[in-house]
């Protein structure tokens, strides 16, 4: 084993981390400091500490991450309308480089010369942590458990913890679950079981945050959603902090039957997979950020952004939020959005938003121009004539040289 | 005015087409062919003739096209899954071409010199019909009358019709509504009235070709849709032609409350403006489309899709189906679709489409290599260190030299 | 006529604009001012102001812009190696938004409501132009003389002369020549004569501005340029403003029979066109921004940069500097130019422009990891193959499934 | 070591492919299959049939791919007027497919399961055969020898040979050189030795296939290009094959001192190198390709495939030929290509590549609407204020609400 020193561990207080906290000792001979995330998984972290204490860990950093989080991950993604191939919200995508910022940070602050995660070697959070991680610390060792150890069954795995005395029941905190999960402010997420058949429809227990459209009111909801430079800033003229917005839409949305997925995606380690997500407050804002932008964006600038999206959700899927080519997009993006600014009106029903109103000091919205009444000479219809007829002179001169059809 | 000899106009048997007939000739002195095509708009095409007749028309034209109108380019458009600015379904911009080859084609059996449009001079329509036409026809001439006559009012367009006598009653055949609509297999649309104002809610009675989601059916209705390469072939088992699939979707999709859209859009003319559409069965296929293509494409076909998509998407929104770049685009999404066939089984309900189910014999979804449980050697997770470390090699030797955040 | 009382009027002290003096008057009824910018084109400016005078200019502007051109117009552009049409290096493009700001500038300075240029009604710089007047000044009017008038030939202009009294040798300040010429430091470019014949030979005697490399000396001409921010600041060690680079570098280059290009272009307004261009000074600054690149930027932000680029040049290409699109693609660009600081070498020869050398305080090269001797341990050739069979696992499902040839 | 009992390499006759011979039998314990191919590389491949028996392999295929090699691989690249990071012509990276095929498609033939090649864990090279070979046989076994032995220093590969009775004097076939290089019908490359400082100047006697443009004759050499669906097929009226046409223009190329260049390049495995290569034929191609598509293709269409490009030259470059994401590219590309007809003239002089003529019957320069003369009436330029004032229309709605600079 090459000569790590001490490893900043990602460590959730649950059953994995805390048998790889042994692990590690035990293989590497060095000390772990364990870091701990308040991410809005909905569940406690101060938990942890006890746990950790009593795996003989000394440095123990356990922190409320929720405003960072949503500030700077969450709402940047967002102004871009970000959607993965079409559907997916990129949910567990856009927590990773936080995580690995601060693992590489603590690191920093506690001398540690490696990091270590839970993440399994078939998925996509391992490269996700991993390039944060040499991203901001070039020379960090890495290590991933999960891709060297032999304890890959359940049975191994207990086994394990008989033998290094780790109390079993540090796997009762999160309830027992068919499903791989993971979860934070903007969603939760549902992997494995039943779900390794795409043609098995999911079931309706596995769901945790959302009520389905069935079982939500009969009544529809209404919400104004006031938006400052493309990020919310009120609700219902309330305003909020980022991860209060992203709280009280998650639970209003929740209520309400929004935000349920299932797909099947295409994973950056090249294999596809199954998976299920409730994203409710994201669900919302991205409908209602595409509305208000609607009003307040120019055309060019926003199929500009249309035409980059798909890009820079792959980059955020892949991993590379710490990388030049996310820093060139985020630019780009943020540069249109000092104009969107003004307000939407949300109905959720059932599972739907809705977009019913959108408002704004900054509209390129003109009334005169648009309406199918007079408009006292502020379009001259004639002008149209010629646009065209430049527009189809390419396609003229071809046609006339016999293509065309 | 120009020397035109005969003219083919798009005539729907309603009042102003119904004014153009009298107008082309008045103006232009030449005969007039009328042609009026079924293209799923839910109004009987047939007594259009009568009308023609009345008008003094020799040459009617009258014509079936759904079955060419969804197999031709409602099913090639969806293969690309097609969205423009996020959201609209392009169900009037995909019309356009097949009415401007058919008025190009008409022209050239009837000896017709020019064509005629009774789109205005503010909309996208008029160049969607237009470059179609000077396309396929360089040198014919086209008429629109909006952008030439001083008809503006209803006021000057109803004493036009007393001075010529023309039955009023023609406006009839459209029930009175503040909308300008315009309908197809794929979607109703909606424009003007109280929509000008992007802040006011759409009054629910507006609404023709779905109910609420609030008066849908309270049990969900599962349909299955079988795809051959990325076109559907049958639905819960029983092979239909394209029409007939988008007739059934629609309807099924109507009755739960699906397709309802609400938006401001960016106009190839330069203005923004508010539209509302109806498009149930258009909103199922997206769905359904992305569902079978997950489980069917390759990763990185998937990603250039989409990453071509916004730009096809604007192709066919500006007008420039018959284009070589509109035929280059086409040819490499048609290219993808080979392997995109299976079965996607959906849940309707009060306005949600969701996917539960897909399958496919060409699936790439492989569960032994997916799958969270043992994969006995399918996949080596030790690949993924070298498969990140080479990743992030470039990230690495930038942080070493000082870059990074 | 429309209302207009006083128009700023590009001017260039030739002929045709000192007719269109006249017939503005002539014909509006309203005040000229006269802008004449020295742009590097090689001429002197301040004749303008007797002939101006001569024609009854109250209000005269003379300007010497050829440092703001080059330092916030050309090396912009040139941050983002951009090219139209694979050859174009946009010397008579890049011009036109800063005339179009000063034209702008002016009117409101002294109250005109009106602003006209020279431009004909076929070209691009018409709509680069007057895009770039409306982007500025939403409700100016403008004037394109040679889309209104009937001097459409040189006789009828001549004849208008007469008849104004204006004095014809004006015309003489340009030595005769066949063809249509723009010139400034970026450029000069010719069009018309026999280069209307695309399969013609440009005749030797139309260049200007550089020997032919027949012409150019035996020896080679060795130049080092350094770059800070991704714009030269110095050459030979010498540091320079932006136009005494530009212009330092058109000598060099000329005198070495560089930068000349003969092509057929695609117009904004539809037609094809041949173009013969002299580049000199851009020509080289391509090369060597690309080759200071090569060592400081990060791969994907490079390959981005690539991508965008052809969008970059059809947005500057077609006049839409001034434009939304383009601002958000220059903080894209910009942002990745604060590494690209160093030296380029480079060997000028009878119109090769050869990068011989290229060195960086901010270089990502590293010959320790790049070498083929013995690295040390600097990169694991095993970690290569973990890569390869990840990013091969889709294909090999796919392969397994029956797909692949 | 697993269980192989057959080998294909890909063997060029050198002494490193016949060390890996020896090496496959001593490790492996299993049969080699050799397989040499004439890719133009410049060396004759039949000698290393007695090399091969000599170090007792059975199965030795030779065969002359050259015309395969130029007209299945090297002309579909150029009609995309290919280039990777503005400089490179990929002439290594296009031959690494076909290589990859015949392996497969003779290790199908002789029922080997594996195959193995000469290249390096740094290169890119091993990532093009290997991910081919996934791609095309799933099961196959790659064997890397240089990521896998010791034999990592001249002195331990001499160590071996002598050991293995290995003749030494293999390695004469190739000229002594600093340089590791290789070579085929389209091009020369240069790596390693000086230039692994990149700012140290390539020296005069590392090119091979060039002479300088100074040793260049004095006088230009005029030739002209025929072409048919994007692919050259006659020099000066003369027919040819794909293959002779390169080699054709590699002579007249070399002679006249074209097609060399010097750049750092950004590998897919994470480095950046620096690299020399002789084009001389590609060079002359990239510029005549672009000639002919100037007058034959359509605007729209020429620039998507400018957008394209860098995506396709990436997937080239990084080794996915076999992908469905090439093939997408290249229908869309192709499908361009059927106007793509005429002949292009030339002038080539000491480095230079000069385009002074190009004709076509599928031209759409049209001389009547491009003219600077009367036009009689072909283009109205009044249509082009309506053009620009809807071009407008969404820049002047933003400066109208305080937008703009």
């Amino acid at each position: 084993m090459s000569d790590v020193k001490k490893v900043v561990l990602a460590y959730s207080g649950g059953l994995d981390t805390s048998v790889i906290v042994q692990w590690l000792k035990d293989t590497y001979d060095c000390e772990v400091v364990t870091f701990t995330a308040d991410l809005g998984q909905g569940e406690e972290v101060e938990p942890a500490r006890a746990k950790a204490e009593a795996l003989g860990v000394n440095e123990i950093y356990i922190e409320d991450l929720r405003e960072t989080f949503v500030r700077d991950y969450v709402f940047p993604m967002f102004r871009a309308n970000t959607v993965y191939e079409g559907e997916y919200l990129l949910g567990t995508s856009i927590a990773r480089p936080l995580i690995a910022r601060r693992l590489i940070e603590i690191a920093n602050e506690t001398g540690a010369d490696a990091i270590a995660h839970g993440a399994t070697g078939k998925g996509n959070d391992q490269v996700r942590f991993e390039l944060g991680a040499y991203a901001l610390k070039p020379g960090v060792k890495v290590i991933a458990p999960w891709r060297e150890w032999d304890l890959n069954s359940r049975e191994k795995l207990m086994a394990y913890c008989e033998e290094r005395n780790i109390p079993v029941d540090f796997s009762t905190n999160k309830k027992k679950s068919p499903y791989s999960m993971d979860a934070n402010l903007l969603h939760i997420s549902y992997e494995g079981g039943n779900l390794e058949d795409p043609w098995e429809e999911a079931e309706e227990d596995m769901w945790r945050w959302s009520v389905s459209p069935e079982a939500a009111p009969d009544q529809p909801t209404y919400i104004e959603l006031t938006y400052e430079r493309g990020d919310i800033t009120a609700i219902d003229g309330q305003p909020m902090k980022a991860h209060e917005v992203l709280s009280h839409l998650n639970k209003v949305g929740g209520e309400n039957g929004i935000g349920r997925l299932d797909i099947v995606e295409n994973r950056y380690v090249g294999m596809k997979s199954r998976g299920c997500y409730e994203t409710p407050g994201g669900t919302i804002m991205l409908r209602a950020h595409r509305a208000i932008e609607s009003i307040t964006l120019d055309r060019e600038a926003a199929h500009l952004k249309d035409e980059l999206m798909p890009k820079y959700a792959k980059v955020i899927y892949n991993g590379y939020w710490w990388s030049p080519e996310r820093e060139m997009l985020q630019v780009a993006i943020d540069n249109t959005q000092d104009v969107v600014n003004g307000v939407v009106r949300l109905k959720l029903y059932k599972g739907n938003v809705t977009v019913v109103g959108r408002k704004s000091d900054d509209s390129l919205f003109d009334a005169s121009i648009a309406t199918f009444e007079d408009d006292a000479g502020a379009y001259d219809q004639k002008d149209a004539e010629g646009f065209i007829k430049l527009n189809a002179l390419r396609l003229r001169i071809a046609a006339t040289k016999g293509r065309g059809e």
